[in-house]
């Protein structure tokens, strides 16, 4: 048995105007809580310092540098680095990362249990578009305001587990958990805004969408044979919902825990990191089983190339 | 709209003392029942002429020679071919290939309306194992008799789609639909073979069975924007039980169909194909999301590597 007692701290609205320290104010009372949970890992959603920023269309560019971090720690977020560090569990974030080169990602962060930064994630399937779109109901502009990561999927040892992380869209792909499975990965952190309502199929419904983001996270699980923490920012935020149905998903692609609510909510599970030994050396088995001679069209063709009619 | 009317025809157990004459009568009549119904496609199980000979020993592998077809169609296939062409119903089944060389397959074909053989596919993840194992509660003994598929995932365009198969465990890779998707595949056929018990997890529990079947089938379904018909061979094989669970997938990820049975069973649904298209052409536009930098170890590396201690 490796158990780690994981919190999957599902975050409420944040409107334009919340400050970053009100955003840390309540990341803090999640902590807290995980805390006493007995939590010794904290997972918070994507781009949890701001509001959900790339429906806001900037024609300068540039503008929308506020809503970037230029460090991690800083000011605003040192307070929560300290209490995790005081309390002894680690923490994962998202946040908009400006570098000193002036690249801007949306990344996501692991800390150890003395909360020093020991992994780093850049989001590497970018949704949306680049310009303003006139035919969407609302924007998604992370094409513009973001370049896709450039780190791969890595992945880290800490508390004696195989960790990786992705982010929000990243979930939707197969690629993101296989890279990671390759790696021997046993618990993927994510974290999600992902709107209620689909900018180009109004009609979808909040339920569809509910379901395929749980569909992914569950399958990326089982045929990995990992653990998956899917984290929300969920609510309205200025008028714009966002859904929720944060999961902790198990290395059978059973979900064992779901926020009921769209607002600050504290998922909870004892995630035994040996329950990953099961598939990893039967069915999954990649060593046996897998056959690359005939994947080859997985990294040679970007796009879909259909057989003339 | 580009609708084909299909069939998912289910079929019950088969045992071992069953003639081929006797499955093909039952392949029959499902076949009128579908032509009935507006079928211009149906779908049979994995090899739907025998029992699911690989849970069966044999010393001498030549032996289980006797539960493989040396042409297709054969003698005791060809009234299901006449019959469909008369009808004007395409087929698609799976059986136990043996070449004239001496190689063996696990082997599902597609003909054309006018019955005619215009694709091939040898299944390519085999599961199981070689030898006799005494650690498992019942054998599955795929590796033993075939080799595995040396086709790749090709598609076919027919009927006004493309299309193409896998085979019963293929359907947990989700390499299987990502190598058909980048192909612009519309339309996956599959059968299986699944017992309803775990060899090596005998608490595992029939309901987990089906969930994780269907799990793979819905994710391959939406992540590629494609049709997923799924069919089981299902019931008691010699005290030996299948699972059902026969779907059909539309390109959302969402069941239309599901079978309630475990015995020969029809489901029918109108697919259109055009349904494809949203998917496609939005957030699984995979020349504007895919990232090929980052897929490497998919291609690179067959088993997992985790990171040093």
């Amino acid at each position: 048995m490796r158990e780690i007692v994981i919190g999957a701290a599902q975050m409420g609205p944040i409107q334009k105007a919340d400050s970053r320290e009100a955003v840390v104010a309540r990341m803090l009372a999640l902590l807290e809580d995980a805390a006493r949970a007995g939590c010794t890992l904290v997972v918070y959603p994507e781009l949890c310092l701001t509001t959900f920023f790339p429906r806001w269309y900037h024609e300068d560019r540039a503008e929308a540098d506020i809503w970037f971090e230029a460090s991690m720690p800083n000011a605003p977020t040192q307070p929560l680095f300290d209490r995790a560090r005081t309390l002894g569990v680690a923490i994962s974030l998202g946040y908009a990362e400006l570098t000193p080169e002036g690249q801007h990602f949306n990344t996501q962060i692991l800390t150890d249990r003395a909360a020093r930064i020991v992994g780093k994630y850049r989001k590497v399937h970018l949704p949306g578009h680049v310009e303003y779109d006139t035919e969407r109901t609302h924007q998604h502009l992370e094409k513009r305001y973001f370049e896709p990561g450039d780190l791969g999927f890595p992945v880290w040892r800490s508390q004696g587990a195989v960790m990786g992380m992705c982010i929000c869209n990243d979930r939707r792909w197969p690629e993101t958990y296989r890279v990671m499975g390759l790696q021997g990965v046993e618990l993927v952190m994510l974290g999600y805004n992902t709107p209620s309502v689909n900018s180009q199929h109004g009609d979808e419904g909040l339920a569809k969408r509910l379901y395929h983001s749980e569909l992914t996270m569950c399958a990326g699980a089982y045929q990995n044979a990992t653990w998956v923490v899917g984290v929300a920012k969920a609510g309205d935020e200025d008028g714009h919902p966002l859904m929720g149905g944060s999961v902790i998903v198990d290395p059978d692609g059973m979900v064992v825990a779901r926020a009921t609510s769209e607002g600050d909510e504290l998922l909870v599970h004892a995630c035994d990191m040996d329950l990953c030994n099961f598939g990893k050396t039967t069915i999954f088995d990649f060593a046996r089983h897998r056959r690359i001679e005939h994947y080859g069209l997985i990294t040679e063709r970007t796009g879909a190339v259909a057989p003339a009619p």
